[in-house]
């Protein structure tokens, strides 16, 4: 930034400072990069999908742990608010600055530490790509044990602090699980060396736990340790069209039993995502006719002759049983690129519709069939939704049926208004009451927090901010979000 | 217990008080069964291998979550300290009472609350036994996904509260990614209602994990949902016999290529384990020959047919390559549960040898090979062992190779004296200084903790202890163990 500019650092308490020019001074000086006002351009003041502005003027890139704990301890002690930011590819906003705190980008800091090849098990900066880690990791008999659609632009460090799920949770699971250990820096500055690399360890309290998910709001994941899956040998999809909600999941209960250990993803998406993604991709449908819903269906094994024989009993068995209407199966590379290529960028082709409204929710199995006829039926109810002119274009769901996460999709005119009041809070508190969780995979971020409520007991919000005031008593990491909300 | 008797309740440092006549009284009136003193015998006051003695007087066997609560806001408001007791089947004592605290077993708190067959979740009460469980929910297409040598005795809160790790765990993963709730009462008598069901959510901090390997130092834990795996269609076994420790990590990197996704256990074991197994429990080896090493692999898959052939596949290119000497296929169940409590009863086996300390270390692959020669040596250079008449009789290792945990056995004549000396803290701070965990999947229990700061370091070991402070202010839980010790 200029060094004149000074950023008005105040967050909802009111008790956190503005940052000065003798601080970024003192930043500089001591060798740590203070991004150009150039560099702080969109990519690290805007959400992926236009919701949320950033409003970061001071933006600093580390390159080392060491460097991280000089900024945390030096903005604890002047109680100055920091952001963590990794590939900004968070959909809530909760990387981005919207109190004038200091900006702490991670992505100097990505360097691959260790990869023990037997084990299996890789140790990386906070600031590795994932799709490049993936890449390293190929090369040596192994993958990833997470992917996302934004593999090409998200950090293993954002990944590790939004406990991200994606496209193949159902096979490899959660980051809880994967992730081995995690260096910190504590808001204090302390560096906290929970960075242990090996698959069983039952010595004490597991520290690490508490910077999953955490969104950065209990100090900086600087770098991790992560148990990879083993590479598979073989790969296939499955296209399948479905005529009703009930017959996917009478699909996926199929698909867990004859495709059992190869099964590795069970993605879904109703008829208007579809033609969302043609009309705004102009990407080419899937299948020949049009259905009311989609399946996208992945196998991962060591070999491809079992697994083809596997996949075709499966699916003549769904035929047969009239759970499917049309399949096909893809086993050619481009094929399958295209098919992926068409599943992940579903929220991309939304958000080109009008403006979105996501929601990202977790429903028990006898909710999740009545979600969009719920919400249709709610924004129809006020006028909002169903009519030419309606101030709602779309309302769609897609998602990872296997892992009880659902997407759903609001497409308005425009942000904010009725639309917005007509949804929010009345969403939460739907899936609330139905025993679903407000934020399956995306992270509370920057305004989800206030919603916890519904779907957390006073007694879990109660010890959350227990375990916030315990790590960052001053309040200066991510001030204002997540469980500050709450 | 008789109501005039009275415990001498004073933990480490001094602050709790003893339990009254008048506290048993108390409990009695509020409809809490206390056990009779006919039932506190050695299942409550005695670990499995003998090493350590309890000295509980006044056990109580609550019925529901409400009384469990009931339980620990007396203890809190008076300041008693409570144990909590599952199945008494950990290794290091952390489920004895040894400072006159109140026992609190949860036997009696044995219902299966609910099983999503879609989704395939369980939730239950803690005192529900590991092996009930698995019964259950096979009824049902699932297995539990989590196996132990004590699945008869242990209960589904100890398997949370302790971690549990496992014959499978190379399989189905940790209990940090399968569990998804837990009911646990806070010291203070809160229960806190963290019981979600549901595979994906980020909606604020984890809290549940914090229960997750606390053993009881934080609260009870009263109920579990957990994620189960669908039941396998198809088992096979093979044991192998291999000629040196090399050559069983190189054998578990071809198993992880060649069985891939079946690939369900990989435990092993060194050739003096075999032998006591033999002698001690009679139990036929299972190879025709005596081999320095042996090795246990399990596929779990969907078909036969292709099981088969991969295990085949696989084996032949290990004695092609001269990987491994001798091997044999089981795939008839019987012989297969003759194969599994050879190797389930080792330990047992080993404490009927002798004086048995156990130890349960996680190693890097690179210092694995390495350790029971250290001991020998170390034992050998002090004059303990190598001789007919030397205190030590034996020192072996087997264990859970694809999960880098090592249990190492050392027999000795008796416990105590010039062998516990030569062997603690020498063994931690080797292992540790190897980059291991002194405590892989049994636990820190009742003298573990004063170790951790060999494999932990100080930031980490001070953010335990300002767990354990935030949630148990009062010191109540499990008193003197695990943390408190560090």
């Amino acid at each position: 930034m200029a060094g004149d500019k000074l950023c008005l650092a105040i967050d909802a308490s009111g008790k956190l400072n503005a940052v000065s020019a003798d601080d970024v001074k003192h930043f500089a000086e001591a060798g740590i990069r203070v991004l150009a006002d150039s560099e702080i351009g969109p990519p690290h003041n805007a959400d992926m999908f236009g919701r949320y502005a950033g409003d970061a003027r001071v933006a600093l890139a580390p390159t080392s742990t060491a460097q991280v704990s000089q900024v945390l301890s030096y903005c604890n002690e002047r109680q100055i608010g920091v952001v963590v930011q990794g590939g900004n590819t968070g959909v809530p906003g909760g990387a981005l600055c919207q109190r004038g705190e200091v900006l702490l980008c991670l992505s100097d800091m990505k360097k691959v530490r260790h990869v023990d090849p037997v084990a299996g098990v890789l140790v990386a900066d906070a600031g590795c790509v994932l799709a490049d880690l993936d890449d390293h990791v190929q090369q040596l008999g192994y993958i990833m044990p997470l992917d996302l659609g934004s593999r090409r632009r998200c950090m293993i460090g954002g990944n590790v602090s939004t406990s991200a799920g994606g496209l193949r949770y159902l096979r490899y699971g959660s980051m809880h699980g994967n992730v081995l250990g995690v260096e910190a820096v504590l808001p204090d500055g302390r560096i906290l060396d929970a960075l242990f690399t090996l698959k069983k360890d039952t010595s004490g309290y597991d520290v690490k736990q508490l910077f999953i998910g955490a969104e950065g709001t209990l100090g900086v994941v600087t770098a991790v340790a992560i148990a990879l899956a083993p590479k598979p040998q073989a790969t296939q999809l499955a296209v399948l069209g479905l005529g009703a909600f009930d017959k996917i999941e009478q699909a996926f209960v199929r698909a867990r039993q004859g495709l059992g250990e190869i099964l590795s993803a069970f993605e879904f998406w109703d008829r208007r995502c579809d033609e969302i993604v043609v009309e705004s991709m102009h990407y080419p449908s899937l299948l020949k006719s049009a259905h009311e819903f989609y399946v996208l269906i992945e196998t991962r094994g060591s070999l491809m002759r079992h697994d083809a024989e596997k996949m075709s009993a499966f699916l003549d068995a769904l035929h047969a049983d009239g759970l499917v209407d049309e399949s096909c199966v893809l086993s050619a590379p481009d094929a399958m690129d295209a098919a992926w290529m068409f599943r992940s960028n579903m929220a991309a082709a939304h958000a080109r519709r009008g403006c979105m409204y996501v929601y990202d929710f977790s429903l028990p199995s006898q909710h999740k069939p009545s979600l969009l006829g719920a919400v249709k039926g709610h924004l129809s109810s006020l006028g909002l939704y169903g009519a030419a002119d309606s101030p709602v274009l779309d309302v769609t769901i897609f998602g990872h049926i296997g892992d009880d996460n659902i997407h759903l999709q609001v497409i308005a005119r425009e942000f904010g208004g009725a639309v917005e009041a007509a949804i929010e809070p009345w969403i939460y508190s739907w899936v609330g009451s139905h025993g679903g969780s407000v934020a399956a995979e995306h992270g509370l971020g920057a305004h989800k927090g206030q919603f916890l409520k519904y779907s957390k007991s006073a007694a879990v919000i109660d010890t959350m901010k227990d375990l916030k005031r315990l790590l960052d008593p001053r309040g200066i990491m991510n001030p204002g979000k997540h469980i500050c909300q709450a």
